[in-house]
Parts: C-alpha cells; structure tokens; sequence
C-alpha cells in the first residue's frame, strides 16, 4: 500500500474496498483487546417514518403490513394446519440513505469517476452499483475514536454551516493518537435534533470540511462518522462546493462514510477510544445500507 | 432469571427481548477472548434479485434507481455547484424475510398469542410491531456453535424433510457444551442451493423439528441459525403443523431465529467455537432485519 | 331498487357497487347524446412527486428507474440480438389516495360496518379489500354536473373550514336537476392550490359537510367530485366528527368519492352538464385507484 | 399532418403524442355514434399478485397495508373523535407494464433515439421522461375494430411464435375499412392463459411481426392492442431482433400499444366496432399506466 490518504487509491486496479484494505487481523486483535468491561454502546437511531430525510435525494422509509397473524392463520387452516401459526411480516420501501446508515464507495462520484478511476457510466446499472456496492465492504472490526466537538463553542452542540477544522479535530483528539486502520466518529451535538426536530436537523448542519476530511483520511482512517445526516459541514462555505467532503472520502481517498449516528451516549461516559464494530447487510448494488455499529468497551 | 428455555418467559411482564436477556457483559468479554487469530467468516449470502424467497410470505428484494451521477450533476449546475459531486442513490422494495436475516419475537404467534403473552391484536399495528419488533433485538456478541450435521447421511448435504433430531445436534457438538447465552448455528448443506438452484432450495429443506428445538432452548441458546430458509424442517412431519419451531422459538421462549446463513467456510476449515457477531438495524416495529453476521476466530 | 340515498342500501344483500347499480344503458346513451362538439376536458392533475399527500394515511407517489434503454440494450446484445431496443420502465411506489383518483367503497368504515353491512373483519385481508375494492367499481358513463361554488363568497376561491350547505349546492345548481345517476361534481376554487402551494393545499378545505352530502345521495348521484382532497369540509366544524362525510358517501350510500380534480377549465368555459367518463384501473383489493375523468361535450 | 405510418413522425418537433394527434372532435363524435345500445365492454384483466409478469423488465404487483379501519380508529379516538371513522389505505410497489395497461412512446427506443428523434439520454431522466411519459397520452375515445384472428388455424387460439401477417388482420377486417385515428384490438385467443396459466402466457405469445405492424400504422392507427403481454410474436422469428415492433410502433409510428387485453366477451358477441374508450391517468414519467379500457357499443 503506498499513498493512501492522499486522494489515489493504490491498491490495485481491481480494488473495489479502498481504506478498508487497512483492516487487517491484526488491527482488529488489537481493537478487540481495547474491550475491557464487556458493555456495547449502540450508536444507531431507530429508523422509522419519523426519521429525517433531505429531498430529493433522500427518501422516506416506508413499512406497511404484507403479512398478519389473522390472515395466515385462517390461510394455514383452510390448508389443514390446526397449530394456528399466525406471521407477520411486512414489506419495506426504503433507501439506505435514511437513518443510520453507512455510504458504500459508489455513492459518489466527481463527474463520470468514481472510486479507483472506475467510470460511474460503466458501473452504474439498472440493478445498482456493479461494482463498489455495499456487499463489497468488509465487516468493520477497528478501533474507533470519538472526537467530541460538540462543546467547542461553548454550548451543548455547534450550529448549522459551523465548519469543523482540522485544529478542531486535532483538539478534540488531545492524546489519541489517529493510526491507519481507525474509524473516527465526530460529535457536532447535532444528532439530538434526529427524529425530535427534523425542521432543524435538516435545515443545515456542523460538520468537516474537505481540509478536516482530508486531515482524516491522511491518516489512514477506513470510516468518518458523524451525529448529523452528511458527515460534512451545509451548506458549505464556498457556495460553488456540493457535499466535497462526499467526493474526496469516497470517490477519491475510498473512506466510508457512516451517517446519523447516536453519539450521546458514549459521549456522556467519556468513552472515547473503543472496539468499533459495523456489520453492513450485503444488499447487492446498494449505494449504502442501514447498520446498527456498536462501540465496545 | 427462571424457567429460560422451558417455554414460560420468565423476565418480567415487560421483557421484550426474550433469551436475549442472557446475553451479560461477562458472556460478550468471554466470547471475545475466544478471538486469536482475528479472522472473521462473514456468514451471510449477498440479497439481490435473485434471492429465493417463499410465496406467499416471502416476498421479493427490488432494487430500482432513484437518483443517479448524470442527472444528479446536472441538477446541481443549474444550482449553481461547480464541483460536479454525482450522487447514486436507489430505492429498495424488500422484505426483511428474504436473505440472511434474523426474526424478531413478533414475527410469530400461537393464535393471537405473542412472545411473553403479548396479544398479537395489541401489538400488530399499521406500522408493524408496536412492541417485540427488531429494534429491541439487542446487539448480539456472544459465543457462537456451528453444529455441523450436513454430512450425517453420508453425502454432502441433507435431503428435504429429514428431522435434525437432538441426538443429530447432540452428536455434531461433540465435546462443545451448549451453554447459556450461546447461539448455535446448524449447516444441513442446504446453504449451496440459495441463489444457485432456487425451485430445490424452496421445495423443502433439512433442518430441526420441536424437540430439537426444545432441546436447544431448554439450554438456554440465545438465537438458532441456519443455512435454509426456515431454520426448521420442511414440510414439517406432522402434516397438521406449519412452522412449530418458530411457534416455539419465538412465541414461547424468546429465542430468534436466523435464516439462510451461509456456513460452508466455517466448515470447511472446521471452525465448530467463535465469537459471533450479529448486529441487526433498527428499523422500527419491523418483523426482522437483513444482517450481515460474523464469526471471529 | 328502493330506499337509495336513504343510508340504507338496497341492491340486495352480495351488492359491492352501491349507487352504480343506477348506471344503465338508458342513462349511458342519455348522457352520451349530451355530447355535440366531441371535446374532452381533462379533469385530472399530473401525479408526481409534487402532488400533495396528508400524512399519516395518505403516502408520497415515489417513481424509480426498474430497466433503461442503456442496460436493456446492453443486455440485449449479450442474448445476440442486434437491433439495439431500450426499454424504459419504472417502479412506482404509489397509493391510490394522492393524485386524482376514486375511492372504492370498501375505503371506509363506521366501526367495523363497510358499505352494504359488511364487516371491516371479514373484508379487510393482507391482499386488501376482499369485497367492495376498487376492481368491481364499473365503468363511470353517465351524466355529469358541475356545481360551482367558488365564487360564493366573492373570491375565487372558498376558504379552509368554509361548510357549502345544500343550499349552496342548490344555488349553484341553478336550473339543473340532480337526476339519479348523475355523478356531481363541485367547485370550490380549492384545486388552483394543488402541487403549486401544498401547505396551503394540505391544511384544511372547503368541501361539504354531512347535510350536503345527504342532500346529495338522496337525490341518487353516483359519485360526488371534488377539486380538493377529500371532497368534505376540513377541518369539520363539529370537532368531534373525523370526515364524517366519507363514513356517510361509501359505508351507507354506496357512493363513491372522486378526490384532486381538475375544474378549472370547465368553470372556465361555464360548462356544467356533460358526459362525464371514468374508468378505474382494476388494481386487486385496491382501496382507491388514480384516474383520469373527462368531461365530454 | 403528413406521412403518418411511414415511420417519420410528422407533427412537428414539439411533438409528443404521435399518431394520438389523429384524434379529432369529428373523430370522437363519430365514434361515439356507434353507440346505440350504451353497453360497455370491460377491455381489462384484474391486477393483482396473480398478474403474470415477465422477468426482467417486468416486475411483480405488489399490495401491503398501511392503514387499517381498527388502527385509525384507535388514533381518531386518542385526538378527540367519536364517528370511529375507519380508514382502509394500502402501498402499491408496482409498474405500469404488469397487467392490463398502455405503453408511453417514451417506453422504447432504438439505440439513443425515441420517438420523434428526441435523444433518450436526454429524456430519461431520475424522475423518468422528461418527455413523452405517460402524463401526454391524450383521453383516447376513438373508433376501436377487433381483428379476431384466434381461430385462423383451426383452434381456439394461435400457438406462440405463431406470426400474425398483414393478410391475416386484413381477412380478419373483412369489410373493415381500418382508418387514420382508429385504434385496431387483435384477438390471438392467447389471453385466456393470463393469470389461469402464468407459465404458459410467458414462456412464448402470438402476434403480429413488424411487416403486420407497418400495415397497421401505414393506415393511421392511433393505437394496437392485444390479447398478450407485448402485442407482438414472440419469440421473433428472427433471432436477432428482440421486440421490434415495439420499437417500429411507439419510437418510429408513434402508435401506442395496449397489451394484456381481455376480449373474450367482445369476440363472443362478434363486436367488431364500437366506440373505444381509454383513459391514462397521468402518472407524470411514467413510461406506461394501468389502464381499464371499454368497448361502448
């Protein structure tokens, strides 16, 4: 592996997993020894049809009733089943951009190209993303770092277009120390507006910048996440700039992206170093897929 | 904690996570020092188009493009935007029931009766489960058991309708003991079929009846697993029963289930202990959740 | 026939289209002789993502791109054909409930009662409505009249929460006589709001109230039109009533619904008898259907 | 209007109806006059999940619940009503090509070009045609002529691959005269196996070649339709050519074509003229649209 971090993939032609080359058995031993108490913090919201969603692009997650127990009962019966089975099940209409969630590197591209030089029109299908979907990602086993911003101005979260610097990231990092392999998780506060105040969520948000972005992924990070919807500060200070931060993680360093994550928690134990685990379901083609990563201690 | 596995829940009139209660921090670092080599076997198939899926329950995973790098580029030049950021994002059509995936408590009943005596007319809402749906499915980090009986007819996967019986799994554990807060995941061999031969993978299947099921509950397993559809035999011996084991698993002992694993590696390097990972997303009041479970060794 | 408009139906007791029962071939060819000129009005909206929707119980129209003429043509050449066909087709998430369409009478109950004294129990199964859906609504041929109250408080328009009384109806009916088997259709003003200012559109209505509608089905209407989302007042002026006027219309007269018409171009033109024509899909089980009605002269 | 069926559309560069522009006042008055008798013929299939569909640009009819009369009366009586209105609302996942329904010109192109020589990577848009969707298919209320050609080998119906030439529609007009804007249904007999023998009425159809379809649209047809799910034989006798007379009726003639007819009952009373009725509702993109077309007699 050689320039990672500086925006050329370099682990192959046929590399579709980019930083993720990085999680090796021996980061993730490591990451597994950091756990100490046996206790998982769960950093994920529910997902329901309360949860925010920034159209167009983002849609609303869907869930209405396909099977219940009265009727698959009464169909079991006239079929000669006496144990009255009753099932229920339901069809879901989602996307995998609404709620928790974790970006796959095909999800963005600068113009035709997306990660590793592929061409979007040759990867882009009718059944998704031929190559550089979620099912290509591996499971996330690393350490994880919190860097908690949330108080940099003084109050319990930052604004809206509040731009988090690379001084900002490197403050909140204090002793730890961001090695290749890492998952870093940033808390803006702002994940206290999901679902209770989806106005506000929605309207904007705190977030990194492409030098923050690229302070990251020069390190080495597999995984930037964050308590808001874009990872990225919106809108962006330059006003020509749409969602760069997108564009430098996925389609140029191939950094994943986790979104709308629930920090508090491990915020308010001053959790700040942990076993990061994030298992993304391998929905062929996705552009993301909804996760539930846990921090262990 | 009292009468776990003999079909009474015995964790409160409130409980909603059933065997999962077992699962305690001093199990999770257990089950994490079982790790030395920090490998992980990824047990789930990929869920695409072409995933066997039951009718009438069962129902298809649709993927479909709702926004792609062209128009998306396009859009954002009339805005304005210079930095050509093309998103590709889809809508999903799904189930949670087609794929690897786990059942929640609710997705079965005996008659109107739930896990934990719940009524199935109190709990089946417009928007899926209002209680024992999959958002309560805790993180699950435990030790897992492949119990590998694929081979005991002698060839290399078991026929449709043959009874895993406890004696069968009692045989494959050999020396492993089943202990509480366990999950133990059966391979029949019927995993080679899915997405490969679908009209045999979905005419019938191997797998346990009730008191094999009942011999691992009654152990105190905290989740079933297997590499079919239904984790139980199919069709069932007694013509007049439709899927007991879920009855029993889900309904009376608040064990999950897990379905159309995909275990041949774990097999063929004879992996039988590990530290499994099973990490569902909360999409709420939902009958079950697509997962991406690991074993680390 | 007997007692129709009276709340009570009265086409016998397997009866599952109501007032349609008073479309005969008598009135098809009265109305059809109404036609001198052969123009057609277009009395339906263009139903996309911009078309409003009430949440919770009415949804968003969501179209996505199933197969492109890229793909297909791709594919197609692989399968050794050479005349390069692309075919676009869409996956449409939809309800029957945003756009202009008709309700099925099975759409609301008064309890448990349906239209005819079905029970909602028996009637509603997981594939929809077992009776009473919108696949045995029959073709819509007969005479239509368009009662225009817009203008009765001196605007264009009547405001949200404004109650048109039969007296307003009469009044805007002028010389004609509602005859059974006329489908009415009202004009409030209400539709210039549709997909141009949804807020507005979404938080409230003119429409007509309880006394309105009887006034209505007793006169023997078939259907009762309106260029607002659900025909009646909202909010209702007596607090406690939640659309009462669609418990009255489809559970007790049998008379369907038309909802998000397009009445601009009939007021426009003081065209108010006519040939009204409506044919509704025949979605299995459906609730409601999208439609495009027309006016001929 | 000039050169219509020549395969040059003719009407103009804005143009995006295509032979539609054929139907006139004096057309539509005409056809209405063949009404003597006010009966309707119902022209359409039920949709429902049993709706045979052709993978893979055909996809299933999906219906779910998502509101249900006992759960929205549980939430009216929580916010204050006493009417216990029940609501009865479902999600339809669906398209427009599965069951009964008309194609949009926009639905088939050859190569890059659609209809009227308009660029389909211009047209096809996120949010589906930006041009020639369905929404621009006008009320369709023309003079309809059933060429009934089923029992031309002696059966009920013709066999698949069996190829309706120009002399057989023509023996089937028999005194016929076919003229511009008229809408020409052809009966194969094939209908009979849609949704009683799914496998049967895909696995291969009558129909007519493109030489049938150039006489049809030579002579100003307005629309074909047909028995089957794609008007034309399949497979094509020519194994190079994948449904070219989509590609001749709706990118070159623009003629809309109507599949998934059912026209057992005009066939059985021998109606061979009538006044056709078919209205689209205007799903705006839509490349196609569930339809109930009518024969009034």
């Amino acid at each position: 592996m050689t320039g990672c971090g500086h925006g050329h993939a370099s682990w192959g032609p046929a590399d579709q997993i980019g930083a993720a080359n990085l999680l090796t058995p021996e980061l993730r031993l490591a990451a597994l020894r950091l756990v100490t108490q046996g206790h998982a913090y769960d950093l994920s919201h529910v997902t329901g049809a309360d949860a925010p969603f920034m159209a167009p692009n983002q849609t609303p997650f869907l869930l209405s009733l396909w099977a219940t127990w009265r009727d698959t009962i009464r169909r079991r019966r006239r079929h000669g089943f006496t144990n009255d089975a009753g099932s229920n099940v339901e069809r879901l209409e989602m996307t995998a951009h609404t709620g928790t969630h974790i970006d796959a590197l095909g999800h963005f591209s600068i113009g035709d190209r997306l990660y590793n030089g592929l061409s979007a029109a040759d990867v882009v299908t009718d059944r998704g993303l031929d190559r550089l979907g979620i099912e290509h990602v591996p499971p996330i086993i690393t350490r994880g770092l919190l860097l908690d911003v949330a108080g940099l101005d003084g109050g319990a979260f930052l604004e809206p277009g509040r731009v988090v610097t690379p001084d900002d990231l490197a403050c909140a990092a204090g002793d730890s120390v961001i090695s290749p392999g890492d998952v870093v998780l940033i808390r803006t506060g702002w994940g206290r507006f999901f679902a209770a105040d989806n106005t506000r969520y929605l309207a904007g948000e705190p977030g990194i910048d492409v030098p923050a972005a690229r302070w990251l992924t020069r390190q080495g990070v597999v995984a930037i996440g964050c308590d808001n919807m874009a990872v990225e500060v919106l809108p962006n200070p330059d006003p020509t700039q749409s969602l760069p931060v997108h564009q430098h993680a996925l389609a140029e360093a191939g950094v994943h992206l986790i979104e709308n994550l629930a920090l508090e928690e491990l915020a308010r134990d001053r959790v700040t170093r942990f076993c990061l685990i994030l298992l993304a379901p391998k929905l062929r083609g996705a552009t993301g897929a909804p996760v539930r990563p846990v921090a262990l201690i």
